[in-house]
């Protein structure tokens, strides 16, 4: 465990500054607001890994052409309870939250609808779209395919993306249940902070590059399926449905076609697809009988009994209790996208947000 | 590892037996016909432990009146693409095999269609009727909650069900691809086969009366989410998503309110839901690109680099080689379930079928 020093700073802030960084850096109003939207939403939910943390991945690849500064998204839909949203090779942001709302309104005819999203790109936190749903009182699947990381069961090199699974339920009189997990045990992104810090990964979860199970974060070039060694064929087996529902039915290339998100091409659209389920509760059950069974639920679930000094939670809770901390006390920005949101704003001559305190972290 | 002598028998032979034994025990003819179905087709497919294996278990709810022996199932519909299949406290498989009927109909109108079934009861496995979709031409999600028999992460006592997730898409000149999992890492079955041979449990799938983990699998109570002790938040997450599909919106209680699946009560109704999602592809792509994506997706797939002796495989793969191996040589019989159909056999005045060989198997 080591620790970090965040900066915090307040979300409107912070979402205004980056509206701006990408407005100047060529984005159209609609892709700028939708991008600085998901990234500050990510980071007061405490998804940070798919927060603040992206946006200078996101303006080096808006600078390197392989966005589409200005996207005409196409909606077309293939029957009545199936919609399709053309990205253009835009961010996937704007076009991920013109589904859900797409989505929205066909689950309003039909009870459920399934969007997918064609030539889109990496669209930060599924979660941060699945919510927009549920905070509108539908219930909303999400899935989105990405370039080969997770080694298949059994397999000794890279081919399934992390390809996460969100699921958000609307629960009346607090914030939505929210489910948002990749399909291997840990993010990309952990590997590469064991790096930094030196510490061991956890048994299990990565490979080196003869897809030998590592724990040396300086060894490992691929990650395994959620389950590990002995069980990942679940994990690989829920990121090839998640990768055939974001390419067969989205019209798209499965995830090991595509481009290194990384790069070093950051010239060349990468495109992902995406896939959003929008279900209607009322058009199910009786919307009281509905919000009561989900109430139940959760009731249920919260008191469960847990080993001494835990709790067990509901998918979404560890988040509530940061919306709370961050709304609070402002987002917490690590040191080194702090740097490099200092240095965006230098290149475009915007002055980034002053932080309203420090926090300490633990990794 | 220990050698297991199994009878083979023929799976028409067995089907038709088992028909009967149904029958004379008051199951009326659609029932007796889907129960058979179910569990013959099950063991043809490999999935030995949700196949005939359970017939003894079916005799025993139909015999104590748990189950309805002439269930009127009653299908409604609620929106354009959103079915409910009221299985009248009967076997789980007609109603199970009817609803994914309704959904394939509804699904050529709309291109997804959702069936939830309520009162129902334990329908083996779910992939047994996900790929009834698949071989129609049509993609399948299906998903069922059970009485509490896994932990929450952080929990010391069982409560959500093992909630399976099943997903088959149709595979142009071979059989469907089918994912059919548990959310836990293993099933229950897999414990008590261990208190059997006196084998130990792998690490992290099995905790015991204090919730502490176990390999012991007399000290065994309850089952670990997929995922395990550090990563099982995935595992009960994905089970929270399934527990809630099944009941919030098929008008159910969660798998917390149902009595146990294994008795001592075996009178009273212990109703399941299920919930099914069926995808028309033709209405999302041209049926040409589908299929060309899905071969693409599988042909890659399977030829990635593997560790010495093994090969990747796509979900189902290893189902198509047992089902190739069963067609030749007879479908599998552990002795136990062995001796169970002639006792049953004794008791309705019928013969069981003579097996056509023996053959061995290790756990």
């Amino acid at each position: 465990m080591e620790k970090f020093a965040d900066y915090r700073l307040r979300a409107p802030e912070l979402g205004s500054f980056i509206v701006q960084l990408l407005s100047r850096a060529g984005a159209d109003d609609p892709s700028a607001a939708a991008v600085s939207r998901a990234v500050v939403d990510a980071s007061a939910r405490g998804f940070d890994t798919h927060g603040v943390r992206l946006l200078p991945h996101y303006m080096r690849t808006l600078k390197g052409g392989r966005i589409n500064r200005s996207p005409n998204l196409g909606f077309t839909k293939s029957a009545p309870a199936i919609g399709h949203l053309d990205a253009d090779n835009g961010f996937g942001h704007p076009a991920s939250y013109r589904a859900i709302e797409e989505g929205m309104a066909m689950a309003d005819a039909t009870g459920i609808a399934a969007v997918t999203v064609r030539n889109s790109s990496h669209h930060g936190a599924t979660g941060c779209y699945t919510i927009v749903a549920a905070e509108n009182g539908y219930t909303a699947i999400g899935m989105t395919n990405t370039d080969s990381i997770v080694v298949p069961h059994g397999g000794t090199k890279a081919f399934y993306g992390t390809n996460p699974i969100s699921f958000a339920v609307p629960v009346v009189g607090e914030q939505p249940l929210l489910l948002d997990m990749a399909t291997s045990s840990v993010p990309l992104n952990r590997v590469f902070l064991r790096r930094a810090t030196g510490a061991p990964l956890p048994p299990e979860v990565a490979v080196d590059a003869d897809g030998e199970m590592t724990t040396d974060a300086h060894a490992a070039q691929a990650l395994l399926p959620l389950g590990g060694l002995m069980f990942g064929h679940k994990g690989a087996g829920l990121a090839c449905m998640v990768d055939l529902l974001c390419s067969a039915f989205a019209g798209m290339g499965h995830g090991a076609t595509l481009m290194p998100f990384g790069g070093p091409d950051f010239s060349t659209p990468c495109p992902l697809g995406h896939f959003f389920l929008i279900l209607k509760p009322e058009l199910f059950q009786p919307l009281d009988g509905f919000n009561d069974s989900v109430a139940a639920f959760l009731k249920d679930l919260r008191s469960q009994p847990a080993h001494p000094g835990t709790r067990v939670m509901a998918p979404g809770d560890p988040e509530r209790e940061a919306i709370a901390d961050r709304e609070a006390n402002g987002v917490p920005i690590d040191p080194v996208t702090w740097a490099a949101l200092q240095e965006l704003g230098g290149e475009f001559d915007l002055t980034a947000p002053v932080p309203v305190s420090q926090s300490f972290h633990e990794e």
